[in-house]
């Protein structure tokens, strides 16, 4: 009897992640570090039962596979997961810690404590605890402070960023790995829909940025769930995951389940394949900005109104955010309103004088040139 | 005292509409064309109130604005309205027949009975009656069979263009002018986002598509009742937009205001914004597949799948489509998941077989190229 199907998916999809990060390392592919004591990699099916897990907390000395934990040697290439104690996390961890040393990796875990509510210390150590019952190592429980800027909800994630980027430098890891599943996307497309900013909006998280990997993103939260009850695994559910003062829960438990009911049953699925999709349309069209830039930049650093004119609109609003943004303006202040403005420079010309965009930037258009400055310079 | 702002809000987008028509159809600017008894184009805030429009029904022989209706000549251009007999389409109505004659345009109407209800035909006549009293000339109500393909909304909307197309042939009509509003471009982008095929379908309705215009899609339905109400216009709710038999109906009172709720208050203008930028994008990456498939297809008429390889993969799917479309796959049938899979031929090549995709069309990879082919070819 092979693991509960959601422990083989999440497996198989921690699994492709590890691997392509053990190519890029240049781990060579199936050697294991410590080979003496491992088996070769066996396809999951194949595994004895997870229903013959033990509990984690004491001193569980064999995996929840019910097989002996092979660790990598410690010189290995190491992987961190930032876990939050949570289901989606925690599957993943707990996946990882399988499948990392039949690739030659190691596996650490990183969980932030972001003191928002009593007791997060000793709740943060009690998960740290379980990882390292997992046979992840190192863990680390992080505390960190969690400012006032952007709203709660980005404060409390730019303190998580900066505290896992810190940690991957500490520990010279090859990346961080994520839980997020099909469901956070859905949830993330559906916020940047509210924002109404266009594509880069609604492009959702990436699977893959600079050293952050999101192993989970084509998996339903369901199924992190079910992985850790398979596996006898304590879960943690974040009180603020169900708190209505947070936009993203009332998102969750709002939003999703009336789309849900009457736009039919695939939303989640469909929101995600839209970010999908918008995210290649993103990067397609940023491709043809960038090239379509260095066209029409003039010599003095100027762009070029005739061959602006005769960009596609959707080209022409991302060259002119690019010159905006290179002119100094703050990207979290630059917002389509003020982009149509400046693209009427070009397409709706009747001699107005020059634009105010955020940060004091200025645009003006000067014998058929467009000049972005900043008003200091 | 001017008209009502929802009023003059509306009238000014009509106006807008019909000034790009006139100058299309080569109208004098300016210049009615029975000059004699009509003033000259005022500023609708200079106008005397709405407030003092009397009811329509019956004989009226003065426009709700006050002023005496002065027709365009008989051979003048004539731009046909269509009307549901609802606020949006009356408003418009309303609007075009204030504005038109300014502009040397005629106006007409066409109501359709989709014959959906008891008592649909009296109801039409009714809405011809009223549109008749508006000034507005010809004026038909034309019954329809509406048929069962695609579902009922989709069955109901197909009659009704082709009664709309028909009309405007019968009448050599310069242009068909729509009620839609803002309102309708939100549900249309959420109906859109559960099909979750990209951003031709969060694309939402055109302002112009052939001979069709939308002048209220960046107004609100609000504003078309209050104008309405201003100018005691008669309005009849279509049972249809409430009766959650229909998604529509369900999205504008069901899902619309939980977004609103709980996303902030901008969500339909957000949405619409959305369309905006996605039609944009997507006209200006199939304008780069259009280019790309050029250069890349071989004298035989395959595609090169080296140069596939090279482009985006927004970009690359786009061209995939079109060979797919171009071999005979019905739109309709073919889908994102579809293109994953002749994707595949191109980015994940391992010696597949002949894709089969709808319409009896294959797909196989030859001699580094792509073929598509009917089957029965």
């Amino acid at each position: 009897m092979g693991p509960h199907p959601a422990v083989a998916a999440i497996r198989l999809a921690v699994r492709r992640t590890l691997a392509d990060l053990a190519a890029e390392a240049g781990v060579p592919v199936g050697a294991p570090v410590r080979a003496p004591q491992s088996r070769p990699a066996a396809a999951p099916a194949l595994v004895p039962a997870g229903s013959a897990a033990t509990t984690l907390i004491g001193n569980a000395r064999r995996h929840p596979s019910g097989l002996p934990r092979t660790p990598a040697a410690p010189g290995a290439p190491l992987v961190l997961v930032a876990v939050s104690g949570g289901a989606d996390s925690m599957a993943l961890a707990t996946a990882t810690a399988f499948e990392a040393p039949k690739l030659g990796l190691r596996v650490g875990a990183v969980t932030v404590d972001h003191g928002l509510q009593a007791g997060s210390a000793e709740r943060a150590e009690l998960v740290a605890v379980r990882l390292r019952e997992l046979g992840l190592d190192p863990v680390e429980a992080v505390p960190v402070q969690v400012g006032r800027a952007g709203g709660p909800e980005n404060a409390a994630r730019d303190a998580r960023y900066a505290a896992l980027d810190a940690a991957a430098e500490r520990h010279g890891a090859l990346a961080v790995l994520l839980g997020h599943t099909r469901d956070d996307q859905a949830e993330t497309v559906l916020l940047g829909l509210a924002r109404g900013s266009g594509a880069r909006s609604l492009a959702g998280m990436p699977a893959q940025k600079g050293r952050y990997r999101r192993p989970l993103l084509e998996l339903d939260r369901a199924a992190t769930r079910q992985a850790c009850s398979a596996q006898s695994i304590p879960v943690w559910d974040d009180p603020h995951n169900t708190d209505p003062a947070y936009t993203r829960s009332r998102v969750r438990h709002e939003v999703l389940p009336v789309l849900e009911k009457h736009l039919g049953g695939g939303v989640v699925e469909a929101l995600a394949r839209t970010a999908r999709l918008f995210r290649d349309d993103a990067d397609a069209l940023d491709q043809w900005a960038a090239l379509a830039e260095r066209d029409l930049r003039t010599a003095e650093g100027t762009l070029d109104v005739p061959k602006l004119a005769e960009l596609p609109p959707a080209v022409r609003r991302r060259v002119l955010r690019r010159a905006a943004l290179r002119a100094g303006c703050p990207a979290g202040d630059l917002f389509a309103r003020h982009l149509e403005s400046v693209d009427l420079l070009v397409t709706g010309w009747r001699g107005q004088g020059p634009l105010h965009l955020p940060g004091g930037v200025e645009a003006t258009r000067r014998c058929g040139t467009l000049v972005f400055r900043r008003q200091s310079d």
